[in-house]
């Protein structure tokens, strides 16, 4: 059998006492590591889970996936991944590939930030379409984001921007000398979403949001040192919420008095918050 | 310190670690058992936590609140919601109680339906807002769900639908006569809900979606006997997929192949799969 194992958002303990069972009896345990992370390193899980985990990148799961697969008719092969296993990246592919295999599996449900991001106080009710930034470059600056984020703005939807991380990629330069040598790893901050997402109002000027809007910026969602901060995109472009993973919602006009109140605590400047909710949001939905 | 818990969403074993963590070790736990249910009662959590539990019903959590609250300064009180504990009902209220009597708070989350609805195949990136369906009487069809559907409609996006619970609702005969006699719990079935929609379109007739909308019916959805169905929304009025609870999705035309080929396996009946999703929705995107 085949076990697609959420892990939730934060650390080790975010895994779900069904899922731990399932990750201690298992034949091999493999862990879905470029889409998303954990705040916590693998050997932190490795300790947690009493037991040795493989890191499953990009290249294997899309391309070696047999590999994965390898006896999963006969054994219990876990396939680890971060939130929840049909959160914000599915694995249709690999579970397709079990059903050609004729390899029984079965998934295991935990948090995603689509719904954890409600902890901000938004009402998930209240959300359109989930969106993704990727990091602009000199010459790519993708932005079919922004037309999705229309769609939600025109029937007044808050929409949740979930933002690019870069783990395990190589650097160009030596990659043209033969050489493959990772980069660092990158987590888009809030202040990059929010200064990206200005950059490319001033190009399309179909003033979906503009400076003034109000959106909220997420930081580290389910761990302890959860953090949000309220405010205009203009004041987000300064913020600095600590480490990552960071998220970003944009607010639509479709409130509510209680997402207000809830809110007005994580203000960067609540005279500001008070001054645009006022004029922009109130009664506007 | 006032501690929001996630329980997922099939059994007791659904709980993180981190959450069991907490129940073990709080001085009171609540259970909120009126905007959800696990599969589950509370005897077996009990059993599992090791520890008795008090039932949150909707009159003590929105008119006794400081009872759950009491002392929650200096002690450790654990509430826990079926689900995220900001998924599909958010306990703002109770957290701004708990702000303004200078509690400290937190939250533990886990799956919602939001996103372990995901587990159906389709890309929770093409869903538009969530929308809740009551059951109907004779007297009272709200039909607010019709508006906002036709919203995610128009945008191509699929929509997930919550169906109604009833747990412990009086009966009105015996409450006339000054009794209180509580009914069986009630749980709308994805046959019901699609046979209201049929009935709200047929009314409306605003060619939202007809008896030829191709419809997601979901049962039990984290569970081992989680069961996925997908056909017309004339096909899943005769629909039975067993036990409570269920959801339903209503299909967009913004699909992309993976989502058909994931689906197939699950149709009513595959031939009308094919012809409905080759007509109307393949390449309408």
């Amino acid at each position: 059998m085949l076990y697609l194992v959420g892990l939730g958002l934060a650390d080790e303990t975010d895994i779900t006492v069904k899922g731990l069972d399932v990750v201690k009896k298992a034949e091999r345990v493999y862990l879905e590591a470029y889409t998303a992370v954990l705040l916590v390193d693998k050997e932190q899980l490795e300790a947690f889970y009493g037991r040795s985990v493989i890191i499953a990148d990009r290249e294997m799961v899309e391309s070696s996936s047999d590999t994965i697969l390898a006896d999963a008719d006969k054994v219990d092969v876990a396939f680890l991944v971060v939130g929840d296993p049909f959160g914000a990246t599915t694995h249709t592919d690999l579970l397709l590939r079990a059903r050609a295999l004729n390899i029984a599996y079965t998934s295991i449900p935990n948090a995603s930030i689509l719904s954890a991001i409600g902890a901000c106080g938004l009402q998930l009710y209240n959300f359109g379409q989930t969106v993704s930034m990727v990091f602009f470059t000199e010459t790519w600056k993708p932005s079919s984001f922004y037309d999705r984020v229309k769609e939600n703005v025109q029937i007044g939807l808050h929409t949740l921007i979930l933002l690019d991380i870069k783990v395990k990629e190589p650097n160009l330069d030596m990659l043209a000398r033969g050489k493959i040598v990772y980069e660092q790893p990158r987590y888009m901050s809030v202040a990059t979403c929010a200064s990206q997402m200005l950059e490319v109002e001033e190009e399309r000027k179909e003033a979906v949001y503009g400076p003034r809007s109000l959106a909220v910026g997420a930081a580290r969602v389910g761990a302890k040192d959860q953090t949000f901060v309220v405010g205009t995109l203009e004041e987000l472009c300064d913020v600095d919420v600590g480490k990552p993973l960071h998220s970003v919602v944009l607010l639509g006009r479709r409130t509510h008095d209680l997402e207000r109140e809830y809110l007005r605590d994580f203000a960067v400047n609540q005279k500001t918050f008070d001054e645009v909710w006022e004029n922009d949001y109130a009664g506007k939905g």
